[in-house]
């Protein structure tokens, strides 16, 4: 049997098998033993950060990544963004009648090794099984649970007028990389989206915590829509630098010819951060020293106002960096 | 607008409007007050049990229920079979574009409802739109964390021969009432789902915690799924007695037209118990005190062998209960 059938679904044999033949091969760990209703974990002994976020991209590989690797980043980054250590995960399926169990086999295996670069155990799990023509191919959600550093404190309401914003790489590679992989768009240079786990990059600059007052990793509406927020939040202005904002040149070449803003494209890799101002510089530095940061810049400033995003033009001028709205790019993540 | 667009999933100003009038009209709570990344939730002082379910049940309403309810009663049945008293959950939906959002909100006020009567909170939530055809309508994912009850000591190795075996209630409703909706059957009297939360049922037993050795919900494949589990696990044969198992007779009809066993068929509001033989009595009576275990009853008990189910027939015999295997029923749950 080479692909998903309804009775991978049913909660019987085949199921069962599926369970053991390809879930468990990959993503084993000692919680998984009983395979009960419900996982039993360790009592924690700080608080509990909590995300949940379901993957519908399309299509389910992609340069750079695929559904599998992304479902596990997004909720990591989503954990990270909310200033905590992820440590667990869930990962329900939701699988079209037909799907290649090859492929399933790669999703999962790509799961499994994001998961364990960043030691996160898969403590549940979930597959159900739709007909033919109603879902297209795998559909996966993850809910993550971390546990919350010590000694952060982030909130729109901590943001002060002079604190620096920053962000770790480059802005708009997974939109351009889905989008161009999808609608079979050649670019000189091909575009790989950032798909990557961003918890190692926060460990690495504990040593600032108490500096830092926001995190947020600009997935759909990307830093356009996270920064909005944010300002609205804070009700106070974002400066942003356009010449300063990092873009690599095939994805603004991308951008260009398909009419959208970078700043609105979803990135699954990298982290905006506010800091204060008077650790700013080290903050970078230390970003820097991360791979995954290796890019990073100070990309504006905030400034008190009434909750708008602004950008200073590389031609001298200044423009309104909208909330993005409407935007046809379903399925980006 | 009455119907789910695109832009409802694309992280910008309309999924931001869905959000506030809405998912927070019906399930707001303290925890969600930032919106962040991820939910803070208060460091617990017990160990966790976690579990996640994506609900496609076809169709979305049916009686006795919705794919709203359903979603709430799954996994805080999942938690409290796991020994736990539930606490969180979340919720990501995934919609089909052109969905009605008049039923959206039917489905999110069925969802506030039962988890409010069950105390637990829906603590972060998720939205993605994929394009009409690419999903049927609507598919929920809930994962929920809860803390697991002192002196309960759950699992197949504790079961002992001469153990009970008891059913909080009557077999197969849920599984006929969204068949017959699904397929226009009509029979004399409506066959409503059984679909509620059972975290009540269990912590009315509180008092019985160290002589329950294993509890269940049958869903996907009913009761003969989770006995030859248990039987397979335990490594201990479960004789049931036919005469005794509860099925509605408008239940037992339509599974004998529809060539069904009650016994494979869905549960989404029902409870196994594995209990002490001397506790028996008082658990049935605590359980039958209860709303929702008004026809508990002992259906058979734990003997020794190799892990097979086995019924004791009405006419005297003795058939074998298999686990079922490609069940051709699927969207049940």
């Amino acid at each position: 049997m080479s692909r998903v059938t309804l009775s991978h679904g049913d909660g019987g044999a085949f199921s069962a098998q599926l369970v053991q033949n390809l879930f468990l091969r990959y993503l084993w760990n000692p919680y998984l033993e009983h395979l009960s209703d419900a996982t039993i974990l360790p009592t924690p002994n700080r608080a509990l950060a909590v995300t949940t976020d379901s993957f519908v991209v399309q299509p389910v590989f992609f340069p750079g990544g695929d559904i599998g690797k992304l479902s596990v980043c997004g909720t990591i980054n989503d954990l990270t963004a909310g200033g905590a250590r992820p440590m667990y995960l869930t990962a329900a399926f939701i699988l079209e009648e037909g799907f290649l169990l090859s492929q399933l086999e790669q999703i999962v295996a790509s799961m499994a090794q994001t998961a364990k670069e960043c030691d996160v155990a898969v403590v549940a799990g979930d597959t159900k099984v739709v007909p033919r023509g109603q879902a297209d191919g795998i559909y996966i959600n993850t809910t993550g649970i971390g546990q919350v550093y010590r000694g952060l404190k982030l909130s729109p309401r901590e943001i002060q007028p002079g604190d620096a914003i920053i962000v770790s790489g480059t802005l708009g590679d997974h939109g351009i990389a889905v989008l161009s992989e999808r609608e079979g768009l050649a670019f000189e240079t091909q575009v790989k989206s950032d798909c990557a786990p961003l918890s190692s990059l926060l460990s690495a600059v504990e040593d600032l915590f108490p500096a830092v007052r926001w995190l947020r990793d600009p997935t759909r509406g990307g830093a356009a829509a996270s920064l909005n927020e944010l300002a609205q939040a804070a009700g106070a202005d974002i400066i942003l630098q356009e010449r300063h904002i990092p873009i690599r040149p095939q994805v603004k070449a991308a951008s260009d010819m398909l009419g959208l803003d970078p700043l609105t494209l979803a990135n699954e890799g990298k982290m905006l951060f506010v800091v204060q101002k008077d650790s700013a510089a080290d903050l970078l530095n230390m970003l820097q020293a991360h791979p995954l940061g290796a890019d990073a810049v100070i990309i504006g400033t905030v400034a008190s106002g009434s909750g708008e995003v602004l950008m200073k033009t590389e031609a001298g001028g200044t423009r309104l960096v909208e909330m993005p709205a409407g935007i046809p790019v379903p399925r980006i993540c």
